[in-house]
């Protein structure tokens, strides 16, 4: 800091050093704050804790039919074996939980009947891992086959003679119709029209720490402790809630360390409430650990989806209509399924400006693991096909992609048609700055064969509108405490499952406290210890845990202030806060120490405690669960949007098929980034994580319904091997609406992946890919085709 | 409740059942929150704990001299050893650390010199407990021994050649006098005057847990975690920053379950700073867990006392003049000290009332283990004392004790001459009562030789006007969460010691905000989590964490009653809240659920939060540190007094000289006991603590300083073999000026026991005893020199 010039502020007022936008702490590349203790191996996952008494459970799966009635579960032998505590099936706790309260259809283990391959229909509990091995092969199950439904069209067209659900006719568990403007009136005064269709895969989140869950019961007071590796703690007490049928305030549930989620722990798992209800059971604490093929068989990865796309422009290329139909691959039960619905209709009116749109959808249940959320939910599916079909279009056109879509793409304060509030936008500047940095225009369509490039933009929500149970409680409470010792404790109930939310909750508490991120201690992750928050998915978090943040520092900032005022001998709202010092905004040589102010407060009153909580406004818009468009719900709605275009250099080996992705330049639009080193970690893992998705991942299920590839050996997912050069670019930006500027990043950087891969290969090939994976036998088959219909003839030119 | 009768509430206003001192969750008997997990053995106390790559510590101490010089220690060769990582000196460390700043004089590891048979002079950390056990005996130490000083009056004679501290002249740590009104005259006009000089013994608290820290160290953050058994996990987290030269904002304690502390975890332990010290060393946690013979190297027990005592009475019985001189033997470090040689001094002044009062005393270094703070600190001594006196005044009057003590005895609203204020005492009651049921003036002086009965009174205060760092900040913060789940968490750091705190403290929150005792969630022990709290010591626990409860939750209520008084219709402050639910006082059929008037109040702004603070006040006195006579400060003051008397029956067997006591009848002013259950619990483990060290304990210390029983098989606790008949009662009391009414319990029992069995074993065989433990030797030894005076000869009669 320089002096004080009282010329300058005559002529400017405040120093901007004192400036509430030129932060300190927020915007600072920090080391995270558990990243010791995972990198030397001391972090304390579920599976590591070990409570006195503990004992292990497994769960007995269905492994002979993927839909079948259970006649008749005989466990006898199974008590019969030493070391055997307890088995319980699903008929004991039959209570229907899910995420969505309106659709909950799934229970702790199969009731009546399986619905998909692996399901579990027994659990025990046993002195140790080996013995309940042992006892869930002595259980005997006898089972009635049903037909197996694996396609959703079929599923929909034998629903006469096949129901999956009793209470789900036509094997449907939602349709949605939205209509916006006069769609087809627009689309024939376009000048260019494309429809295609497009199919999408089922892949599976492949995080590293499979599902586990830990719960001890205390039958004296009646008490459920659950440490669960969950992303959703708070759901997870309202699911156990509802199966246990005990009250919320009677269970605790505690998260350590997590390895990972992206959305495949943002519903409860089996684990949670076979261990729970074993506990119960036998007044033991008991560990159940999910086996990689488990976390397979019970899935809750991406939907898969048939979508069909058709979008028209006018001669200068502005959108004029869009009509999209898509069905989604639900699986066997409900989970996240309607949000995932009306997420893929509400994704087609951004980044770029429609100003008539109609979606219908239909999610169908299939015999099938489920499908549930995961990275980007919603809106990857839409956004290959949209940035596809605008890449299509511009050839059509003869206009650059990128003129397209810079002509189309959203700007601050626009509204969408479907009523979607984007308060601030750069994601003009994230088409340029990828488009400048990767040399695209000089590049595309200019590539020898076999090489190519491609642009797709993207975007994603920063948190959501709604609760998913309907309530206007706020959905995030942040309490923060300040003592002599010169400590800054943040309590929220924030759930750190790998990504790092703790270390910007430390940042961000410091900047909103004029402190230093090393002062912040972050309690967070816990029902009871904490405050209170919804969970870590729609990227929520940041933004979220910011505004309360922001608001629980003012109050103790206004009781410093009042008490340094005394001291300085000032007025209490012409104090500034920064870097542990109480300056006065006109005469900043006027400070003192943050430290002492603080002593001076405690000392008199006490603990100095502030609580911000984070509503978000919502919008007029289509409800969430019927699809009607109402007042104050609008199903997509977020406080802010992050913005990211990214564009992929590839390389296809025309003789084996393999795509390489060479280089990605990558540009977002991610607001303030917190903690740059960790939000450029996001983008990366982003990219990479479609990438897989786009060239290898899928979950294989033969005729029976049997997943052929449970495993990391046979699933693919990519190695540092196939790691392409990486340049990513942090647009400057800063939402003025938001808190600290804050958008998402971990979301909305897995958009463009999936459609700037396809993009690259036709610039590289010139065969469009209309389905992901764009495995080496489709390449290799559609360059077979090419030739074909080029030589027209089959035979390959000598 | 019955319903509620119109005609009464005109007679006789609000119904009675909505009256705040009808009690529903306080005074109710519950089981203990921790007895679950510590029944099944599922509590984890700190040895319990295991880190990743966690290490052993171990201390080397040194047990050839009780002072010596250290010329030189070589520990070459234990770094040599396999599997040792680091060792530590006291050099490495050299600030002084002390609970009483002033007078802080004692370091990690013993610098320079030892002053004490065990100390520590060097710390091993290796990677079993066998490796750095080996290590030490590879520790090579070089001494200079120095003459050794046991006794406080030698060690006062010697001091000009031995000094103990070189900046504590004449071996004393320090010295006051306190003269209230004109001593010398009252004593002129008093009718009988007796004058003693009594002895008090050397024990150890003998807790079950011994001490153990666990601490982790993470090199990147600087932060250092510390799990104690502590009784006070804020003073120890100053001790940590004052020795490790650490922010205390960089420091966490967090107490797991503690074995019992009785004083004797009221400081920080050698173990706290080596753990922390080796594991900033190598990077990794360490964990020291004592062998029980060094927690009786290290002791803290109670400070052996050289007591005079002269006391004079008109010629009705009315005490005219107290004179007390005392010299407490310190040990060899300063610790709690002064606050005990100043405590003994205020200690005279209650239960009875004293018009003229003078003291003298002194607190004298020797080389023996140090004194510190042990269950009924500083009282124990002068009223084993005082209670002696007034026995043989009673007799010498021809008085009943309990005559002349009721005669004497305080009453609410007393102001001492001392200044120390009692603003309610059911002291009568509590002799009344335990003279009735044990039937003492039946008995007393009435049963044949070899038996006898004997009463005594004593008192405790119930916490303290001070920080012992001299702040005015408040003694606790309390923090309370309500929220839609109907759980109500509340966030303190009191420290349950075993005591049982954490259960009294979910009675009283739910008391405070009109629910249940099994809806609180307390999360406690931890400078983190936890919100402030000084700790647990001078029974100060209940009363203070109870009326930071009684805030906080006055918050938490107004804001339910505003929302619950628009549903209901009413004003808020015509709600009182009780049950879990909200009535109107004038209309109780009017009311509504808590949980539904909370979920209407969240739903809408957000967890309900409230904070509240304790600070004591103060009154004009004598200042802790100088003992000079100032404003705002008085050693001994409290917000409340609790009150106990006890009658003992005892039995002597004149074969053996050994005494069993064989009934005891108390009676306790404890104003409002939370759970009787437990309140009785505690005084029958006062009685059994003082009993045996009335009767048994003591440590033996030979001429070079060794301690000679420094363990549970040497030195001997009472088992249930030596419990006696119980019979405790609790006399009703209700201090208006307390929140709930509430006194300290666990202290006051302790003070009657000695002076009562001494009484007791007086009217069994007629001899007085002045100095405890009153073993079988000193009961053979004074029967022979009694009969020898009876019948004028050394030899037993034929």
């Amino acid at each position: 800091m320089g002096m004080w010039d009282k010329e300058q502020y005559v002529r400017e007022g405040k120093p901007s050093f004192l400036d509430e936008r030129r932060h300190t702490q927020v915007g600072r590349s920090v080391p995270r704050i558990d990243a010791p203790a995972k990198a030397k191996g001391e972090a304390l996952y579920t599976d590591d804790m070990t409570l006195p008494g503990m004992v292990y459970g497994k769960i007995k799966r269905c492994t002979e039919y993927a839909h079948a009635k259970i006649k008749k579960i005989d466990y006898s032998k199974a008590l019969e074996l030493p070391g055997v505590l307890a088995v319980l099936t699903g008929d004991e706790a039959p209570n229907k939980w899910g995420i969505v309260p309106q659709s909950a259809n799934e229970t702790a283990l199969a009731v009546d009947k399986v619905r998909f391959w692996g399901e579990g229909v027994a659990a025990v509990a046993a002195v140790d891992e080996e013995t309940a091995e042992a006892a869930l092969d002595l259980i005997e199950v006898e089972y009635e086959p049903l037909p197996v439904l694996l396609d959703p069209f079929e599923s929909m067209a034998r629903a006469d003679e096949v129901l999956i659900h009793e209470d789900r006719p036509g094997n449907i568990l939602h349709e949605g119709v939205q209509v916006y403007g006069d769609v087809d009136k627009a689309f024939e005064e376009c000048a260019y029209v494309i429809e295609r269709e497009f199919k999408t895969n089922y892949p599976q989140q492949a995080f590293l720490e499979p599902h586990t869950s830990l719960a001890s019961y205390d039958p004296q007071s009646g008490k459920l402790t659950v440490w669960s590796s969950t992303q959703v703690p708070h759901y997870l007490h309202r699911q156990l809630s509802i199966v246990l049928e005990m009250p919320m305030s009677k269970i605790r549930v505690i998260l350590p360390a997590v390895g990972g989620g992206f959305g495949g722990k943002g519903e409860a798992s089996s684990a949670d409430f076979c261990a729970a209800l074993l506990s119960r059971k036998i007044g033991r604490p008991v560990k159940i650990t999910f086996e990689r093929q488990e976390v397979f068989m019970t899935n809750k990865g991406r939907h898969p989806c048939y979508m069909k796309l058709k979008v028209g422009v006018d001669k200068d290329g502005y959108i004029k209509a869009v009509d999209f139909e898509n069905i989604l691959d639900k699986g066997a039960y409900a989970g996240w399924g309607i949000v995932v619905l009306f997420y893929t209709a509400s994704m087609i009116h951004l980044p770029y400006k429609v100003p008539n749109a109609r979606f219908r959808g239909k999610s169908v249940f299939t015999n099938k693991p489920s499908t549930g959320a995961m990275r980007g939910l919603g809106g990857v599916q839409p956004r290959f096909a949209m940035e596809c079909i605008l890449d299509e279009l511009a050839e059509m056109m003869g206009m650059s992609p990128y003129e397209l879509k810079m002509k189309n793409a959203v700007e601050s304060g626009y509204t969408a048609i479907n009523n979607m509030y984007v308060p601030h936008s750069e994601y003009k500047k994230c088409l340029q700055v990828a488009v400048e940095k990767s040399g695209y225009l000089e590049k595309h369509g200019k590539l020898p064969f076999g090489k190519g490039i491609g642009l797709a933009g993207g975007y994603y929500i920063s948190g959501t509108a709604y609760t998913l149970y309907q309530s206007y409680r706020p959905h995030t409470t942040v309490l923060i405490r300040v003592d002599t010792e010169g400590g800054v404790t943040v309590h929220c109930a924030a759930a750190d499952i790998g990504q790092g939310c703790n270390t910007v909750i430390a940042q961000m508490a410091a900047e909103a406290l004029g402190v230093h991120y090393e002062d912040v201690h972050v309690i967070s992750g816990d029902t009871e210890t904490g405050t209170f928050d919804l969970g870590s998915f729609a990227s929520r978090v940041t933004y979220a845990t910011g505004a309360a943040i922001k608001e629980a520092a003012e109050q103790i900032n206004q009781k410093i202030k009042e008490v340094a005022a005394g001291i300085l001998g000032c007025r209490a709202d012409q104090l500034a806060i920064k870097d542990r010092k109480i300056y006065s905004i006109y005469e900043p040589k006027f400070n003192m120490d943050w430290e002492k102010a603080v002593r001076a407060v405690v000392n008199t009153v006490g603990s100095l405690v502030g609580i911000g909580h984070f509503t978000p406004a919502r919008r007029k818009g289509i409800d969430l669960i019927t699809g009607n468009r109402v007042q104050g719900a609008n199903i997509g709605h977020s406080p802010t949007f992050g913005f990211s275009c990214q564009v992929h250099e590839v390389e296809v080996d025309v003789e084996t098929g393999r795509v390489y992705v060479k280089k990605v330049t990558e540009a977002g639009d991610m607001g303030t980034p917190v903690n740059p080193m960790s939000a450029e970690g996001q983008v990366e893992g982003s990219i990479i994580f479609n990438m897989g998705a786009a060239l290898y991942e899928n979950m294989l299920v033969d005729e029976t319904g049997r997943i052929l590839n449970p495993n990391l050996h046979d699933y693919k997912v990519p190695t540092v091997m196939e790691m392409p050069e990486m340049n990513t670019n942090i647009v400057e930006s800063y939402d003025p609406t938001a808190p600290f500027g804050v958008k998402e990043t971990g979301e909305g950087a897995v958009q463009p992946t999936f459609p700037a891969i396809a993009n690259a290969i036709y610039d590289a090939i010139g065969v469009r890919f209309y389905e992901v994976p764009i495995t080496p036998e489709k390449v290799l088959k559609a360059l077979k085709e090419k030739r074909e219909k080029e030589t027209g003839c089959g035979c390959s030119p000598k």
